[in-house]
């Protein structure tokens, strides 16, 4: 079996986005009516399609990253659209319970205490069976004034992920800072920060079972592998295998063969979950293969990796990680 | 002949950080006091005594990049610190000449047009001999105010780099975000997002001969490089080889095997200029190799490429880049 534990439902019905522009523009939006057969129609046209034609069986799923948007109005704002959104996942889950897990967004706002988040995430999990959350570093949208994830300003999140054991991926949405284009630095610079934040820290002594995982292969993480090594040296920090690698997973949407190789040389096997972000970031065909940039299966397949191994990258860790889908 | 093009002068005298201290207090230091003795022994105990075990020739020397922190004081404060910095540079470089080739720091300032920082530049190049300089694309230290270094806010400077034929290394200072760890997180954020910035501008068509170097092995981008290739192919851009490579150069400051062999295999040889950043972030020895970290001669000696494209990366492309430097 083959899992993506990163999807995003980009391709959403319009609806969805036409009720969050309302929202946006102050007017209090009805409630949100979108069919099963619409909900149907946008998932077989895309990423049922690219199941179908990838080979992956099942794709952990939650509403679209870059449309997240903490830092558009307030708390309340947030709770709103999060709700909605995750509703949506979770209809659109059940009309596919074999194809797609649900995975929530959280109602973070900047500022505002990451406890405000436990509710919703109470009742995703508890109510509606997702088994996992994405989590944003940064909810000010690339001003990056929330405290380190490291700091205790989120432990109230941490205690209720490990009460209900799930993960979080460690995932920022769009950019309101010029300096940072969203999908090509504000991502993997959130990844390469998160990683560098619990490096620091003694986190996960305080939380053991607390789970990570960092999207887009870790950032710039395995690509300097010695570097954060050696600063954990440097730091008489303890070796990363025994500091973070129980805590911290990198997912592989890296859109080349020699980046998905270089992961797969460095970082235990362990800790490196399937993933593709399709329909997601990068869309076209690679010239260079013939293939679409963002089918990682391939590169997976591509790998000098043993079946065993695969076997751990495609589905056993993600079961480990993900621990409440069965 | 080994060109290191990656090198700050982090063990300078105690003067020098005593000098700084007092500026920072408010207080009107005096000029700075420092024997050319004592610039010899923090020298021939440290870079010196590397090259010569290491095996490189010549290193671009430029004040240390941790301390530049253009976010520190105002304008004035910076051009006064980056004055006494640069001097020193230079006179470190002159007692010896055939080792250090001086890269001078430019007096930023957050929210201050770079055209401020056309005279230090002009005073390091034209009267001084310096090569190239370290441009900071977040004088802020870790908030990211200000414009994206393909806004024309940076022209003026441009125009100057462009007249004076000298490279700029993108470098940022500390940081005093809580979020961004300054090496392990802010350098390698920054070098990420300049590349992006560039990868959607058209800066290199009003300036076709400026030319950038990205340190620390280009941030994240070699490990992405599939990812940039598919985001520049959906935004209709040209190649990344059309549109940037005449004008952005990586180095090699990525401390294990892994990352230069990937590094080495993604990014054209031209592209690629030595560089280790001793003694810079990371100063231990790899326990899986039993050689620092830093030492990256190894790590291209180490690769499978062939004795010209080695020469490119050692010498050539330096020479290319770094074109007033005989």
């Amino acid at each position: 079996m083959i899992v993506d534990c990163h999807g995003h439902y980009t391709t959403a019905p319009q609806a969805l986005w036409d009720w969050r522009r309302q929202q946006v523009a102050g007017k209090d939006p009805d409630p949100l009516r979108v069919s099963d057969d619409e909900i149907r129609a946008s998932l077989e046209a895309n990423q049922l399609r690219l199941q179908r034609e990838r080979g992956s069986d099942v794709t952990f799923f939650s509403p679209r990253a870059g449309s997240m948007e903490h830092h558009v109005g307030d708390a309340r704002t947030s709770a709103d659209w999060s709700r909605v959104c995750n509703d949506l996942i979770h209809r659109a889950c059940a009309l596919y319970p074999r194809n797609f897990v649900p995975v929530c967004q959280l109602p973070q706002s900047p500022g505002v205490p990451p406890k405000q988040c436990v509710w919703e995430l109470a009742r995703c999990v508890e109510e509606l069976g997702f088994v996992g959350c994405n989590l944003n570093p940064d909810p000010s949208g690339g001003h990056w004034k929330e405290p380190p994830l490291t700091d205790r300003w989120w432990y109230p999140l941490y205690e209720k992920m490990v009460e209900l054991d799930v993960p979080a991926m460690v995932h920022v949405s769009s950019s309101c800072n010029p300096a940072f284009h969203f999908t090509g630095a504000h991502y993997i610079n959130a990844d390469t920060t998160a990683f560098m934040q619990f490096l620091t820290s003694d986190l996960f002594k305080d939380f053991p079972t607390l789970k990570f995982v960092i999207p887009h292969g870790g950032g710039a993480v395995p690509y300097h592998w010695g570097r954060y090594r050696g600063l954990a040296q440097d730091m008489k920090r303890p070796p990363l295998a025994e500091l973070l690698l129980g805590n911290v997973f990198f997912d592989t949407c890296v859109y080349h063969q020699p980046g998905i190789d270089l992961l797969l040389k460095v970082i235990p096997v362990e800790n490196i979950l399937f993933a593709s972000e399709m329909v997601g970031a990068v869309r076209g065909v690679d010239p260079e293969t013939g293939h679409y940039y963002d089918d990682t299966r391939r590169y997976i397949d591509g790998s000098t990796l043993g079946a065993a191994d695969k076997q751990k990258i495609f589905e056993g860790n993600a079961r480990r990680v993900y621990s409440r889908w069965r």
